[in-house]
């Protein structure tokens, strides 16, 4: 028997931003934390308060948990007070740790969607945020309703590893980037520019980069990698400047040396010829 | 005297195509290349081809260089015939070439105007692509009508290596940002999934990028780096799945890694607490 329709276990800063946004959405919402000083704020907004985790289980038939990590996770996990009800799993982990808790829950009768969060807790409730859930499909269909409270409910479908596979993929294409722009940050504010000054052109320099990707997409999946724009031969001439830059200003050229370090092997291969996109094969090499 | 508009110097695919512009804007244009045999397409389309360098240069007010490097420009800039005119230099190199080019040219009388081009040569005349380039206004103004014909020209400053340092900064955002989304890409089809439906979600990430390195840019101007969105020693957790989830898919873990040092050294520095954008300090201090 549930009293409430969600329930959400975990309330560091985001587990309270999904319970806020599912508040506001107008659910029935019970929530859980190991220290309960935490639910206060959330009981004001009229969330019911669980006195355990197991009860929070029990209090609805959809579970939704954001807990630090997977150890943790399986501390609170009550197959007997969730058999029946849908699990969805928005702890941080690897898609290993994904896929051996869909199998759990499946072993219990329980219900099992996966998700990734794109986005900081601020971003909950902003209808362009992006959330990634992969799982069985009628766990996401009966789930999507309350999810789509939290911003726009992307599906990637049935195998559970996938949300935190791409989840994962995604963060590390931001620190690569994100890295990217910081060292040339460093660079043009060496030489007296600031960064307020530069930016707005690199962002719009990254939506080109966009462009470049879109069209190797093709390339990769094709595992042919024809450098019709700029050939790496070309760019392994033009990144030295971007070492030589870096070491000129007494800027750190580890993240320029690397990229350098693949454009010669992928030269020395004998792909000189190829698009950058020929770098995929060093990295699935290794 | 001269006897045309303007004169490309180098016939390279990307010289021959910024000639092919100018004379599709309709402008007189007189190209020379160290081999004549690139010349002839031009010559078709109405470009007058020089017998030797000096007389390109003699031919026309405003000279365009676009050769291999500065060696070969310096091989074939011939001050006398130069003298009054004014050189646009997009030979690609570092700003420290451009400078003492700049100065070099300013010895002789001669007017210079820097750049640097941000799209391969199938782009050049469209008007969203992006040239930078820096020097003395009068040289930007002076020229502004003919450098229009490549695409949007992008003013950056007096000082002559500004387009330059840019030219190279961006590019090493785009090799970051690229081998962040092949490394990405290498995760996900090794799961199964393909990089054409991977990219739109990549892509619509790299604009939630965007948006974060907009909020940097201010911090990184301030040198204060507070976390308010995500905290470095969130991220150092999270980065280590990164590592983990290509290192059981056998995908070179050397960027991950790298990046990750980067976040180990900042919460060893005891900014743990700080976002992202504090691992400039780190680069700054190399």
């Amino acid at each position: 028997m549930t009293n409430s329709d969600v329930t959400v276990l975990g309330l560091g800063q985001m587990g309270s931003a999904l319970a806020a946004a599912l508040l506001r959405a107008g659910h029935q919402t019970t929530v859980w934390n190991r220290t309960a000083a935490k639910a206060t704020a959330l009981a004001a907004e009229g969330a019911q308060v669980a006195a355990t985790a197991a009860q929070a289980q029990a209090a609805s038939p959809v579970i939704i948990a954001c807990v630090l990590d997977y150890p943790a996770l399986h501390e609170i996990l009550d197959p007997a007070a969730l058999a029946g009800r849908t699990l969805v799993n928005l702890t941080s982990g690897s898609p290993e740790q994904a896929r051996e808790t869909a199998a759990w829950a499946a072993g219990h009768g329980i219900g099992y969607l996966d998700g990734g969060i794109m986005i900081t807790p601020p971003g909950i409730s902003n209808p362009a945020s992006m959330l990634l859930y992969s799982g069985p499909r009628t766990a996401f269909t009966d789930t999507g309703k309350l999810l789509s409270a939290f911003g726009e409910a992307i599906y990637l479908g049935a195998d559970p590893g996938v949300a935190s596979l791409y989840d994962t993929a995604l963060l590390g294409i931001m620190w690569a980037s994100m890295t990217g722009w910081l060292h040339a940050a460093a660079l043009v504010t060496a030489d007296g520019a600031t960064a307020a000054e530069f930016t707005p052109l690199a962002i719009r320099w990254l939506g080109d980069v966009s462009g470049f990707v879109r069209a190797y997409a093709q390339q990769v999946d094709e595992r042919a990698y024809p450098g019709f724009d700029a050939t790496i031969d070309v760019q392994a001439a033009t990144i030295e400047h971007l070492v030589h830059a870096s070491e000129v200003r007494g800027i750190d050229a580890a993240l320029p040396k690397l990229l350098r370090d693949y454009a010669k092997r992928a030269v020395a291969q004998g792909h000189g010829g190829d698009g950058w996109a020929r770098v995929i094969e060093l990295l699935r090499a290794a």
